[in-house]
């Protein structure tokens, strides 16, 4: 029988990571400034160092992983490959469905992909201390772990509303020698002034992006950057790692063609991460099925239009051209924190305005069942962001069994549950709400960008 | 440079569990009844199946896993084994340190090794239903996780401390379709008399096994059992698995000798697990030191004599000839839960008396800081229990260090502790309490233990 777990020798982990800008038919559209005006990369450069900036910028098709980053990935990766025999025999399915485990790195999800360079490059550089800022908590462990083991100290603003309702979080960045405060903290202007009009807020991505990006600007030393774990193009490219690995994975096991690759997209490094190798073999000919999956509580793909937005709440950010329900989106109280976000990476938009990829959306109760029948099976918990992959594996794994087609499903597990257990109770107590978005919902969110420049749809449909 | 991850191919899986008491110089003394005099395997039919009674006793030397057990213990095995080589190079040592990491399965341990045949067992039996006690909730979960793929029900009884406290693990047996009842219970005799004596006792494991046994035993239909999920003999049986792995992964990297092995012990399968197939060798010639590895507050191998005792506090259990502190013993609240039991399995205890092993005791701050070191180099956050095998693992490192020696240690990563940040907590704040066992304590804790049947101290020193 075949194994069920593909490991990948230590020596085989991937020397580059591979940047899709260099491969995308049409070009991204330029960030643009308050003004309306492109901004330059310089521009970036009290909030990002320099050497971030310049990936987020690249075209060059393959970017070297520097062996020091490599070297503490290995505490992880590569991750391993996994099939997920039992689900498929429980659903009686010709497909064969592969996974990446993302969810053995110490924190837990694909975070540290990411966050281990960014660590890294930011050393490098001379910074001394990065700051960000985190909702569920996720992201922010994930810079705690990288960050103490380069030695840079770390300060994450976790939303209010996670500070009080997810202390093993906090505890977690503690215990990597973070600081962790609540936001909207007293500790920042912006947060100081949030305090004074509303002293009992929750606390918002928002307002915690803020005060991050204040702290870090203003410290006086110029030694302190700011550090985003998703949306951005360098931050995408680090994940790729995760794609270049699987399809060795696949090859050592002769599976020459993958059918259909699916992710949960928030922000969209997770999917990127996996699908972007394959995007670019979409690219150069091959036929694959490619799925971004996201609520249909914050449906950013699937019914958000593609124009430029803020990256934030505050309008801090450069104007970025990516789908979006607009940056004064309120999002519902989902459990899947991760996929809550208003915007989508603009990589990952600008492929799906080529129609490179097809995104879908399902609600939380479907994607809670998935998850249930996943654990029941497979036997893991995973993430509330992951059982939104997991929903479209199983539809596209019933697809393939009514048209009698053994085709090959490869999707990211990009995160475990065991500290989210609770979207879990409530979907086995029948106390879960759906939250789809209404019209009126997304009419209302829209709003927040209809004064904003319009991005043009543009594409090539070559490929 | 060598893999930091060695793993083993599904195919290598070790096909049979190793059975100590086949090589014990010294066999073990029998169970006792209330009457002072042996028990017959029958006796014990009400409570287990007699398939596991059978191993419960045998003393062939290596028992088969049927196929079907192995056949879903790849959803985690082999575990790899890994080398601390971050921590090596932070301690400076010429040890070479590698590691089972059992905390992959999903419940997060080493229980699910048992708790999958157990299952099966029962199953083969035509028995429908397990109950069983848990106290932090890892056994518990680990039994739900297994009698969920047997398609058998399971009722757990969980401390009402650790019910109220530790939300997560409830929801994870719920999650894999166990009942999870705080205990006492009104659901049980033995419950009721507590509850009516007592409402807001906080329960204990001895109330929570009383309740558990009772729960099975008068089940007219005769399909209900119990499950232990350590100190018996079939229990540590089927945890030899991780040894045998390592044995096996230990010869792919070359290693022809290991010099020390550690485990944390409080029933004593994981410690088991992983050192009996080497206690064997040791048996048989090689020098090997063997050190299990209990906390200062709850000493049953250092400071409890080798005599007969129950297994219970109730006083169900048969009488057990082992290191106790006395069933009477009231554990501190330390962290490790699962390392509060005030005895000891038979066949560690015996190997004890024979000087197989050398059974060592750390305080639980010694045990947070080697933990903290741990998640500040390897990256991971291990169980409370596991951080006094850690503690153990840095002494022998930085002695080996000072001896210039290139000793080859290993040790078992018995789980993760995710579930179980607040410990660190209290240690990052400095609220965290010694709690070492006084002699006055121990006097008063022995006390429960005087009127019983003395075991000898039996030993061949033989070997």
């Amino acid at each position: 029988m075949e194994e069920t777990k593909i490991y990948l020798s230590e020596k085989d982990i991937p020397k580059q990571w591979y940047n899709l800008a260099a491969d995308l038919p049409t070009p991204l559209q330029p960030p643009l400034g308050p003004d309306g005006k492109p901004i330059s990369p310089n521009m970036l450069e009290a909030v990002f160092p320099a050497n971030l900036i310049e990936q987020e910028v690249s075209t060059k098709r393959w970017i070297d992983i520097p062996k020091e980053v490599i070297e503490i990935l290995y505490r992880w990766r590569p991750s391993p490959l996994r099939r997920a025999r039992y689900l498929e025999q429980y659903l009686k399915t010709p497909a064969r469905i592969y996974y990446k485990d993302e969810s053995l790195s110490p924190p837990g999800s694909h975070k540290p992909n990411t966050a281990v360079p960014q660590a890294w490059y930011n050393k490098q550089f001379g910074i001394k201390k990065l700051t960000t800022e985190t909702g569920a908590g996720q992201w922010g462990s994930a810079l705690a772990f990288a960050t103490n083991l380069m030695g840079l100290e770390c300060k994450v603003f976790m939303v209010r509303i996670s500070f009080d309702q997810k202390p093993l979080r906090k505890i977690m960045m503690k215990l990597w020698g973070a600081t962790c405060v609540a936001s909207p903290s007293s500790e920042t202007k912006a947060g100081r002034d949030i305090l004074a009009k509303t002293p009992d807020t929750p606390g918002s991505l928002g307002i915690a992006i803020a005060e991050a990006v204040e702290e870090a600007v203003l410290d006086k030393s110029g030694k302190t950057r700011y550090s985003l774990g998703s949306v951005l193009n360098h931050v995408l490219l680090h994940q790729t790692i995760i794609g270049l690995e699987a399809k060795k994975q696949l090859a050592k096991v002769g599976e020459k063609k993958v059918d259909v690759i699916i992710g949960c997209a928030g922000g969209g490094s997770n999917f990127a991460g996996l699908s972007f190798p394959f995007v670019c073999d979409k690219i150069h000919g091959k036929k694959i099925e490619i799925y971004p999956v996201e609520p249909t509580g914050c449906p950013t793909m699937t019914r958000g239009p593609f124009t430029y937005d803020f990256g934030d709440v505050a309008c801090q950010t450069p104007l970025l051209a990516m789908h979006t329900l607009g940056h004064g989106f309120v999002p519902a109280p989902i459990h899947a924190g991760g996929l809550r976000y208003h915007g989508m990476a603009p990589l990952v938009s600008q492929a799906i305005v080529e129609g490179l990829l097809t995104p879908r959306a399902y609600n939380q109760i479907k994607c809670y069942e998935s998850a249930v029948l996943w654990a029941r099976t497979e036997g893991s918990v995973c993430a509330p962001e992951t059982s939104h992959a997991i929903a479209c594996v199983i539809e596209e794994a019933l697809k393939a069994k009514k048209e009698g087609k053994k085709k090959v499903i490869l999707f990211n597990y990009s995160g475990h549950g065991i500290m989210d257990l609770g979207g879990y109770d409530k979907y086995l107590s029948g106390q879960l709400q759906d939250y789809s978005m209404s019209e009126q919902e997304l009419k209302e969110s829209l709003e927040s960008i209809k004064n904003l420049p319009k991005a043009p749809v543009k594409k090539t449909g070559k490929w």
